[in-house]
């Protein structure tokens, strides 16, 4: 009987992100949208939430090497980096893979569906302009897309001066990226107010953060201990959590290290830095894949117990007297109601949505028109997460393994 | 008048620790005396008070090096000097300049009053029996005394087992100290709950905290750089001052270098780290000098706020009925006192030493019974600040500049 589920799924799927894909459309959806599960929760998924790569934010003060980085990486410009001692990148710049060279303007990018920024949409106009796409050919961007920012600003003063949520965007990226890269230079250690504000915006995305101890050759040794003991010193003070950060230190340009100042550390310690710094970029797209399916599964569990709690609410919903009464009833005791549900499917009393959130919502609905409990659709997502998932990793494993 | 004031002052001075104790006994002393200063704040001063060498103490866990540090610096080992992998130093020893080589018991220096330790004794027998002054010739010694300790121990369970109030020891001694070296290894970065307990003893005594990062060539220097990122780090956070602690990075030890580990960098960081360690150390006599002379004057100038009230109380005092109620109503109303006397004499608010503190000695006392002003007692102490003391640091100038 499974050679028959797999037929009916199966056909073109090209790779695990594609499998992930048509499950969704095919088994996960059909369930989300009988019982309503995005108006509850997660907006329903896009193509574009499946095919967006793994991003890796850069984040520092100005003229710290975000956008000397990216080229390095690169081995070339993006179309639209500008580097210099001064302030250069004036606004947010993602730096992905397209068919050919060229900049997208921020208000475009958000109005495409099949991108996934369409959520900055929020922050407004005044943003939007200080908003690019940048797109280019390239190997490494077909795994990973870089976010390049502008940097972030010591004054007090000037942080008045930006007209968009600059915080808020950053927190918007945070969640979205796979790898946020902090970078510092010897003589820019001084952690500003508005970098304790970025940083504090990146909360809950802590184990993403790295840090990179940039221009470390401008320094000599002894200097470049004070230095980064310096930085370790305050980030622990900033980043407040038990794991050390880890720190990158080296100089991430074309230009070969300074010897004269670093002496021999330099070309030795540096370089294995370096190396270690790109072993973990491209590890980026492995976990980012591995994460996804985890995220994906969590997510079918989700809006099952979504669907057992909505067709159990409409379930006791009388047939013709008295609904108003048994609505309030219901939602008064709607802790009740989820440990039923829990007791009767044998459920984990930790995976159930929060009473409060879903007690406003249900609110305002009418729980009449709910669907009843559809045994054909709860059966296809526990086919899904039972086989069609585990065949999917089965045949295609993840492609960066 | 000076002239003749110096003169009886002068005689055989040989140094501005010997005038300064001369100015005490002939000056300052008789004015404490008179209004019994000792019984409100400081006991009088002794000799060991102006003898004692600067102090370092050397703080860590078991076999950090604290041992073989005093032996690397000495070139020898101390009297008594025990040095293992397993935990050896098992008492506090003070390794001070003496005759000839010898180990005095705890419980003999403490009743010792030439020597500055007689307050050890409040930490009890149990305490000095595990308390060792050791002593021998030796030109290091003329300047600074050392205080090796017992290692900081990890486990919870063997805290129980100190039979005496280790942090309070420290604490005592940390107060006494004019440099404080905190010694940590690569293998050993882990801050325990009783190290933590230590440092927190010595609060107030923060800038004399330095730091040891020893046995540095037991680890390459990718190893070390991520080791002293994260003792920064988590130093950061259990100091908690915002001025980042002085590290020094090195393996003090007689042993040359073990380059194979470090590569070249140790050569040459290391003794670079050695020699500003070397420089801060040999710089402690120094300030350990100016800061005597800071201290006596605060104290002389204390002892005269002190004499004005006193004298002012006794002076309210009726002559022949009263004398209870107007000793009451004085206690009560002190602060109106502190502010007359304040006025009268020109001095500052925050010289006077603290009301509640002042009130409750005071009421000890019979007012009655205090000594009237006696002018010559004051004139004599504003005689040394203004003469004196400017004459004796222009004859003989620190010794140690
Ligand atoms: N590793 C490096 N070593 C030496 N100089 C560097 C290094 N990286 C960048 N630079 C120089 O530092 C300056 C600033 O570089 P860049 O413009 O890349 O910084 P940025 O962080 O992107 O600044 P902004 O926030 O203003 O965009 C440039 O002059 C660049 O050549
Ligand atoms: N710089 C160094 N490099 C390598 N080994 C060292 C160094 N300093 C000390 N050692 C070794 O470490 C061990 C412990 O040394 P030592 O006894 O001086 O430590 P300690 O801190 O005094 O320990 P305890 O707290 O037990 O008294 C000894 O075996 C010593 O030889
Ligand atoms: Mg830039
Ligand atoms: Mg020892």
């Amino acid at each position: 009987k499974g050679a028959k589920k797999t037929q009916s799924f199966s056909g073109a799927v090209t790779s695990v992100t594609d499998g992930l894909k048509r499950l969704y459309t095919e088994k996960l959806k059909p369930l989300e949208v009988a019982y309503r599960f995005n108006d509850f929760g997660s907006p329903l998924l896009t193509n574009s939430d499946f095919d967006s790569k793994p991003m890796v934010m850069l984040l520092g003060q100005y003229s710290t090497g975000k956008t000397t980085f990216i080229k390095h990486l690169l081995r070339c410009n993006y179309p639209g980096a500008h580097i210099g001692p001064e302030p250069t990148t004036d606004r947010f710049i993602v730096v992905m893979s397209g068919p050919d060279e060229r900049s997208i303007p921020g208000n475009t990018i958000a109005v495409h569906a099949e991108m996934p920024f369409t959520g900055l949409t929020t922050f407004g106009g005044s943003f939007l302009s200080k908003f690019e796409c940048s797109q280019m050919p390239h190997p490494l961007l077909d795994n990973i897309t870089f976010v390049d920012t502008p940097g972030v600003l010591s004054g007090e003063k000037q942080r008045t001066q930006r007209s968009y949520d600059f915080t808020g965007v950053i927190s918007w990226f945070a969640a979205k990226c796979d790898m946020i890269l902090l970078l510092f230079d010897p003589h820019k250690l001084d952690i500003s107010d508005e970098f304790k504000r970025v940083i504090s915006s990146l909360r809950g995305n802590d184990d993403k953060i790295r840090v990179v101890l940039n221009k470390a050759d401008q320094v000599d040794t002894q200097q470049l201990m004070r230095v980064y003991g310096a930085l370790m010193w305050s980030l622990g003070k900033i980043l407040n959590t038990p794991e050390v950060v880890r720190v990158y230190i080296g100089s991430f340009n074309d230009k070969p290290i300074d010897e004269a100042a670093t002496g021999p550390i330099g070309a030795d310690l540096f370089e294995r830095e370096q190396n270690d710094l790109l072993v973990d970029l491209m590890d980026i797209p492995r976990k980012a894949c591995d994460r996804r399916v985890n995220e994906f599964v969590k997510r079918a569990r989700a809006a099952k117990i979504h669907a057992y709690i909505i067709s159990h609410l409409k379930k006791e919903m009388p047939a013709l007297m008295g609904k108003a009464k048994t609505q309030r009833k219901l939602i008064d005791n709607l802790e009740d109601v989820f440990a039923k549900v829990q007791r009767e499917f044998h459920l984990h009393a930790g995976d159930f949505p929060s009473v409060e959130e879903f007690k406003e919502v249900l609110s305002r609905y009418n729980i009449d028109e709910f669907e009843k409990m559809k045994h054909k659709l709860i059966q296809a997502v526990d086919n899904m997460l039972g086989y069609d998932i585990p065949e999917l990793l089965k045949n295609f494993r993840n492609p960066y393994d």
